[in-house]
């Protein structure tokens, strides 16, 4: 545990964390020779599995970055937060809640079984493939750049940039992303689509193919631990409880089948991407001991090498590391 | 929101507190007549669908108790918490969880289906029927009084006594729950059981069969929201590694199958029980305005009359409104 | 029991049967007023529900006709039994047993569901859509008018002409049915499909869309119920082999999820769809009394409302009265 | 129909049919080296894997035996056929099917979550497991004996003589097979048993456990091919309905989950059992070509080393073989 630690905004502190964070990032570096490179969408293949890199951004400013830090890779998944979050914004909570529910799967990312057997008929929840279809057919607007334009203005106002779309990623999930064709026309079929299907999915598959770095997901989680306030400006980019919304659909579903494992063994509101993406937002915390980000802080992390569950393998060991060490849990 | 509150350990607060609580539960018992009264158990049904309780037990040592607060109920589901502890002190996190793992199921608490289908050979997690009867099967002895000494040995020392056991529902719930006897011998078919399985069925509908108040809630869950120790004593009761993981699995599955929506929307760790019983956990929070029980507290509730899930109505909206208002939340 | 018969073939044996049958028909029109005409393809709604008509075709060439005989519709999911049929004869019937099984579901004819749980990784019969689609991936030919070929030479040396393609009906399809680009789509993910996707759901929904008569499924039933040879000229039209094997998918699996109740009532291999048309094949059949029919004979049945399970109604009642008068059943 | 033949019942002939069998036979107990023997019962691993052997006997009194005839099995599964018989006979057919379906199920004989997910609320059919414990639930009696009694006694009237039980299947069962006291309770809860669930398992277990031979199942067997009279005394020991309900049964769900693909390659229906015994029955056919058994016939085989379906490996492949060659498929 760090103890004895009186002011963490110095250079002396953020130094002595810096350390500690280098010596992990370079020990957990050793599991990115296990696990696998996404390849249901045949470019993400490319992806170096030996990457492994971390970016912490504190509300309160502190930044902490340590391992392969510039590395451009796809949102993916890690989309679905935001672009819930955006259809929050655009058609308010109630209404996307009316159709989309917020309860974990008990199974994998794109099922349809559980679709079709599941009493309540609307997708389990916005970060499963069929809820984050059905929420970005919520999305205003009649072209897919329309659709976008919300996400976009949000990424513009937290990250200072409009991140750039890799065409060769979206082009190659528009290609072979079956799958998703299936959920999108079970989907339709039910009557939970509110755009029409070929529109609706690309949007999805553009929104999944933004290409963003490890401090842009720092970022986002740091704005989203500080409630949807940008603490440099006290803006509210965010409403209040659409960011505590997502927080807590990140904390039960967003690691896929893995969601309760890393609620129990992390304890952080996270999502997940197939390219090897996590963003993890740590809230506020109280503890009696004085440790770093008790004011809450986003963390991006990148090692595109996953586990079965498609979660990044060494990703989520340091965070398990750090959480702990570090005592982040929200528990 | 609350404001302008110097120091809650007055009496002039929490009398102001009281107040709040008071009109609350008034309110909510309007819920009372929605819903129905658990008739599984035939016992169960002779509760009064009228009553609704609550009990709160902050750390710092304040209480607010209101409404019916003096009714005896069976702790029924609630205990799956606690035996999942109890297992964990004597057999070690590990071991249990190498037999139990600590998914979301997506279904309901009493599903053989989800196990059937599930591709990880072992039950979801400690809060639904399968799992909890599992880990029943883990707990030290060779008879029901030694499987239940671990549990009464908790319960003894957080509440200063040993808890009746209402045999009348033990009966009933022996005689008449074939379903877990389907579940029981379903797991013991799959090899999951390690103790015999009428030993194993008897613990367990006798540890649902003890018979609690809500205060009792509120101090179970008083200690779990100080990680494990007795701010009275500083003992450390339940293992801080235990309690964050038992508080996590509360928060992802402990309401049934609207575990989700309970994270989403009030956004505590809680477990329910069909005889209309909530334990809630606050763990201590950092807020930026003054607000009650910021260094956290437990919660009991009762209202026997149950939704569908197998919650209770009054107790989740009363939960719900009092997180709302005084920002409980852990997101 | 029909006795007495001395020698069927002669103008008044065949008017007496007629005389039954006509009160039969009669009868059952009463049953027309229930169930509902499918309304998934709008241009099914247009059906008229009082419809009901039968036409009755020996090997030994008896033919009996009633009710509403001259009436037009599409062929529908009747036609998986012809595609397989093709299907077999254009690639081999051990090769297309090895991409689709040929056990009953016990589910829906579109369930998704059904393929995901499955363990043996294909799709269950070619008579529900899964394995339909898949059959219809098979045929040769790369536009669908080539694979169409196969299908329509065989009609018509059947039928003795090429029924026309119903265009709107057709084009109905091909913009109503998500349910089969879902299930379609998900094949493709698990690379059952052996053409494109859109050239496979084209000529599938093609193939459903084309027009026929009882008089005709009469005649295809008939063929099938010689063992595939044409009594008339002795050619075999259908290899043996195959039309084994169709009539026993028929039995098992081609009244939807009623078809053990169909085996069990009425116990002749049928296949229904859902424009209200069903084919039943009556083999010849060995029995000590003397009854219509023992040489075998094609059943062709029209009656556009439906039960739930996507039969017509009043055709199984009819069908199951006339096997059960005239003993037809095959066990 | 058959021309030319004199009379089957001649020594000659039978001779000459014999030599085939012999050849068979010899030729498949090749293949009693794949698969393997039940072990879920412990005692059932005793079978010797090697034995195959068939007993046939027609319904104008031709027998043809080979192979190991001798050797005693109990009757398990293949029970279930004629406890649903008996149920018919003393309950009625209409109540009987009031309360278990007759449709495939598409999935394993001991599934609980096939009855979990279904929407009719009944066990899929008397084949599987869910079913016949209902059926055995509702036969007459307050003790096993009683409700045994009628099973035995159409035993007696079929075999002469009243087979023995073999107890020490029966403790065997009665001790190990717990799934089947898994969806015993399941049955319970769901309210379809109608006797005591104890009661009901004890003669469950009893049924599966009396001994016969292959010269029995043959006799059973016959007697359902002639529609449950008798040819030697003519009289009707199984209502004409039932027995024709029974056959249809075992075509569509016989055989476990390869009850298509038996239909589909040998076409008659067959009900098998886990210690590898095969009742089937060939109903009087009509067909063109000269071929033995043309008034129907029941055939009895052993042979104890199973497939993964639960089916004996040599005895499908020997009856494959037979119902080919002799062309005795009822489509």
């Amino acid at each position: 545990m760090v103890q004895g630690i009186v002011n963490w905004n110095t250079q002396t502190t953020q130094k002595w964390l810096q350390n500690y964070v280098d010596d992990w990032v370079n020990f957990y570096q050793k599991n990115t020779g296990e696990g696998e490179v996404a390849s249901y969408i045949p470019i993400l293949q490319e992806a170096n599995q030996q990457h492994l890199g971390i970016s912490i951004l504190g509300i309160d400013g502190m930044e902490i970055r340590s391992g392969n830090v510039e590395i451009p890779f796809t949102i993916q998944s890690i989309s679905k937060v935001f672009i819930f979050i955006v259809a929050c914004i655009q058609r308010g909570v109630s209404y996307v809640l009316s159709k989309v529910d917020v309860e974990p799967t008990g199974g994998a990312f794109n099922s349809i079984m559980h679709l079709e057997t599941r009493q309540v008929k609307k997708p389990f929840n916005p970060l499963v493939n069929a809820g984050a279809i059905t929420v970005t057919s919520m999305l205003n607007g009649s072209t897919s750049e329309q659709k976008l334009e919300g996400f976009y203005q949000l990424l513009e106002k937290i990250l200072g940039y409009r991140p750039p779309l890799n065409i060769d990623v979206y082009e190659s999930e528009n290609e072979t992303s079956v799958r998703n064709r299936a959920i999108g026309y079970y989907l339709l079929e039910m009557g939970y689509l509110e755009s029409e299907l070929d529109l609706t999915l690309e949007t999805y598959f553009k929104q999944c193919s933004i290409e963003i770095t490890i401090d842009d997901l720092a970022k986002l989680g740091m704005i989203l631990a500080n409630d949807g306030v940008d603490p440099r400006t006290q803006e509210e980019i965010i409403p209040r409880q659409v960011a505590r919304l997502a927080k807590a659909l990140m904390l039960t579903c967003g690691m896929y089948d893995a969601s309760g494992k890393f609620a129990a063994y992390v304890g952080i509101p996270a999502k997940s991407g197939v390219s090897g993406g996590i963003v993890a937002v740590v809230p506020p915390r109280a503890r009696n001991n004085p440790l770093p980000f008790l004011d809450g802080c986003g963390i991006g992390v990148y090692g595109p090498a996953l586990d079965k569950q498609g979660n990044s393998i060494a990703g989520i060991r340091l965070l398990r590391h750090i959480a702990n060490q570090w005592d982040l849990s929200i528990f």
